[in-house]
């Protein structure tokens, strides 16, 4: 028996650097004491040292897609490239991404790190697990187990349900629409559409763009969604749903939204749930973004009548942290729906004589074959901060939300779009020359539509920060700013006003 | 300004144990010199050193679902654990997960491991990034299309072609039926299939269950797939699918797989491109398990024809060890197809005011919203061996499973099910109490039903190797043995073999 046990070490020596420096990105404790003001940077005479500044506390270092391809070196050639030139690789590639886990990245319904998720992560992309059966993945199949019945729990399905974790909001709500057309008619997984009445279903305005996307991909046709008007807060109008459930052809899912993309709306969940069964609809709840409020006894009401829903999908890679993609889709069924609409029953696979209880698995209920253990890490982290842990990061999340409206409101040049609900906090910058017309509804209209492009370019620039912006409806372009990590302070809320206005006073 | 530099040297020290313990799954040097015979254990007197041993060397240490349940209290409480607690956490969900890197997992159509592969991945965990914009994950979108357009080359698409990559070959199918679909009728992506006559599909016999489900999911039914029949080797009857193309309906698409998932059967790709021109078919191939095949000169004739396909799914994951997930879509169109088929062009995620070239905003091809950077890792490991290195891989996988068939033919009690095309080693272990029936055609039928599940369950409770099984159309259970990763030996093919024979020789 020969055993070389150093060959760990020599793996780790080898690698450390690239490791040390990827960590860099995602544990921020040096970048929370980031230099907020110009007059913080330290004094860097050479150019060596001001680079080393730059990509140090940056949330980015922007290059073109043509400046990048050349200091990549994209190609792939004949032969291999040589360790130190494989190190610079590394190198290279984690200087040039933005840093998601920075205090400053506000620019999508993610951010922030947790060390447990991340360790959680790094264990399973060391084991390099597939989550169909039991027999290859035991660990992540209960894990996965496990997390889906405590969030069944905290929805409020008092009987139970089921679930599995997928590879995005995007794709459970599409085993939403899969789910409740195939409960409508289950005629329809073997016959498919063409042999139904034309099939109808319903979603606010203001719904993530993947109910259009799964209208389209499972064939139904995105003109057979029905949108239905919101109103100012960006919540569907009830009244408006049940006039379009009379509108003829066969009605068979509303997509309610709890936590809207844009405005972080919350649809009025009780009274959808009303309609529904006066309708015998399908109501999936899309609370990828909204759902960790269900987590905070303070902010649950949200999602009041959540526990009506058949169908719920929550990311928690979002609001809690359990990094990208941690994803779950979750029905208030117990009679084994999930696994009757999508198996297929592969006997390579999901061999019938196994000498163990083959209910564990799972993995037919999946649309996928090979699958990511994505509940593990976020199981690793619950288990290290607990139910009580979770609920103190979405309170400050939402309290620093509260705190940066309130400065909003006391600023010259800044004016909320609405007040926010949840940690989307939508707001215009109007630089002083366009200020004199910023109290009519002009507001709205097209001078405003270059400020937010422009300020967003001279800050990936600059790197100091990332937030998003968009037009809404009639509205110009304006500023989501969204709030998730601890590690956000108010001084980064102060920072984010001040930026924006030194980088957009002259426009 | 205040730093804290030592942030990251404590991270590292807190968590090293679990990352060198999740390090033993995949770096396995020390596994490649595992004992394979009882003689080559060491002497353990004391059980806490027999635990170590078997801990050490065991493919898994198998403990039932109610066992497990046990060992790592799955509960999610109200109170966070303290650190000692969840190491031990850490420790246990390694300890019991099953070793997909080590050299005697030959249970999927996935094994080994790749450290260039394996650091890739955790810089990408650590960097968390999400593949929508080049605004936040320019590196990785990059890198992507740079894969995407080497695979397209080697495919030979000498006019280049599109692709994506997406979780997973079951998902990629997927892709293929909505993009035939797509651009068969251009109308179904807002009119949905009600409005279209009835759409068929053709697949044969021995495809990978996904078809199926995508049939299910994207509202064809699966009736709607005609099964064409294969001959004895696994692959397609060309003229047996031209005869189901005249059934009548509205026929768009055929899927031809590349590496069938039981028996490693091609079918003849050249024909199916015949057939498909005739008939103005979408010709889909299913690479996922063959693709690999397509880096070595000495056996790319297995998909001859593949470069007259329409689109082809193509996992880097499964022959050429990219780690889960890396799977690409591709398609020989240039009219931006996937974009069209797939967009749904919200304005919070892809503004056109950007200031950069907003056609590196590739995320609204997809179906998903994020989306991992599962391309970084298989282009790192590209760059560090080249092209050559990946024809090697797969030229010695293909010479071990030459070799393994050899020996089961030399051998009393085993029998070939077929010759193997690629690395699916397809056989019958025969106990001595059956082998006087075992000339006639009887080996098909009942009494050697049991013969694998018991093996199977007597390997898996001594760890010894992880090995698949199943029955195939009127053939009784028998061993579908998969040889990929380059740290497998012949001496592991005679264990093999060898361990069988003293795991059945009893039944």
């Amino acid at each position: 028996m020969r055993v070389c046990p150093g060959a760990l070490g020599y793996f780790l020596d080898q690698w450390k650097e690239c490791l040390l420096l990827a960590l860099q990105h995602h544990f921020q404790e040096h970048l929370v004491s980031h230099p907020r003001t110009d007059q913080d940077q330290p004094c860097l005479a050479s150019e060596a040292s001001q680079q080393w500044y730059a990509g140090w506390y940056a949330v980015c270092e922007w290059r073109s897609p043509e400046q990048l391809k050349d200091l990549l070196d994209l190609e792939l050639r004949e032969g291999g490239e040589a360790h130190p030139q494989i190190l610079q690789r590394c190198r290279d590639a984690i200087r040039y991404s933005v840093k998601t886990g920075h205090p400053l990245f506000f620019n999508q319904l993610y951010a922030g790190m947790d060390p447990y998720s991340l360790v959680g992560r790094f264990i399973t992309e060391a084991i390099n697990p597939s989550l169909y059966t039991y027999e290859v993945a035991p660990v992540f199949l209960l894990t996965e187990e496990a997390v889906l019945q405590k969030m069944i729990e905290i929805i409020g399905w008092q009987e139970g349900g089921d679930g599995i974790f997928s590879p995005g909001g995007s794709v459970s709500n599409m085993y939403a629409v899969n789910v409740a057309r195939y409960h409508h008619c289950p005629d329809v997984k073997v016959l498919g559409l063409s042999a139904l009445p034309r099939l109808v279903m319903f979603t606010s305005q203001e719904c993530h763009y993947s109910v259009a996307k799964a209208a389209a991909f499972l064939g139904i046709g995105t003109n057979n969604v029905y949108v239905i008007p919101s109103d100012k807060r960006g919540k569907m109008i009830p009244a408006e749903f049940e006039k379009q459930v009379q509108r003829g052809a066969l009605p068979f899912m509303v997509n309610a939204t709890a936590g809207t993309t844009v405005l972080g709306a919350f649809d009025p969940l009780e009274e959808i749930a009303d309609i529904c069964e006066r309708h015998n609809l399908w109501m999936h709840v899309d609370a990828c973004w909204g759902g960790g409020a269900l987590m905070s006894k303070k902010h649950r009401y949200l999602l009041q009548g959540i526990h009506r829903a058949n169908s719920v999908a929550w990311n928690p890679h979002k609001m809690l942290m359990a990094g990208l993609q941690c994803c779950a889709f979750m029905v208030r069924d117990k009679t084994n729906l999930l696994q009757r609409c999508h198996s297929a029953q592969a006997s390579y696979l999901f061999q019938q004589d196994k000498f163990y209880d083959v209910s564990y698995d799972t993995g037919d209920k999946s649309i996928q074959c090979s699958r990511k253990p994505d509940a593990f890490k976020f199981w690793l982290m619950w288990k290290a901060i607990g139910t009580k842990g979770l609920e103190e990061r979405v309170d400050r999340a939402l309290a620093m939300a509260r705190y940066l409206a309130e400065e909003i409101k006391k600023r010259d040049g800044f004016r909320l779009v609405m007040e926010p609900e949840y940690t989307n906090v939508c707001f215009w910058y109007i630089p002083p020359s366009l200020r004199d017309m910023a109290d009519g509804p002009d507001v709205c209209t097209t001078p405003y539509l270059q400020v937010a492009p422009v300020v967003k370019e001279r800050m990936m620039k600059k790197g100091s920060m990332m937030v998003g912006y968009q037009p809404h409806g009639d509205k110009a372009n304006f500023f989501r700013q969204i709030i998730i990590s601890p590690q956000v302070s108010r001084e980064d809320m102060d920072f984010l006003l001040d930026q924006i206005h030194s980088l957009g006073m002259d426009l």
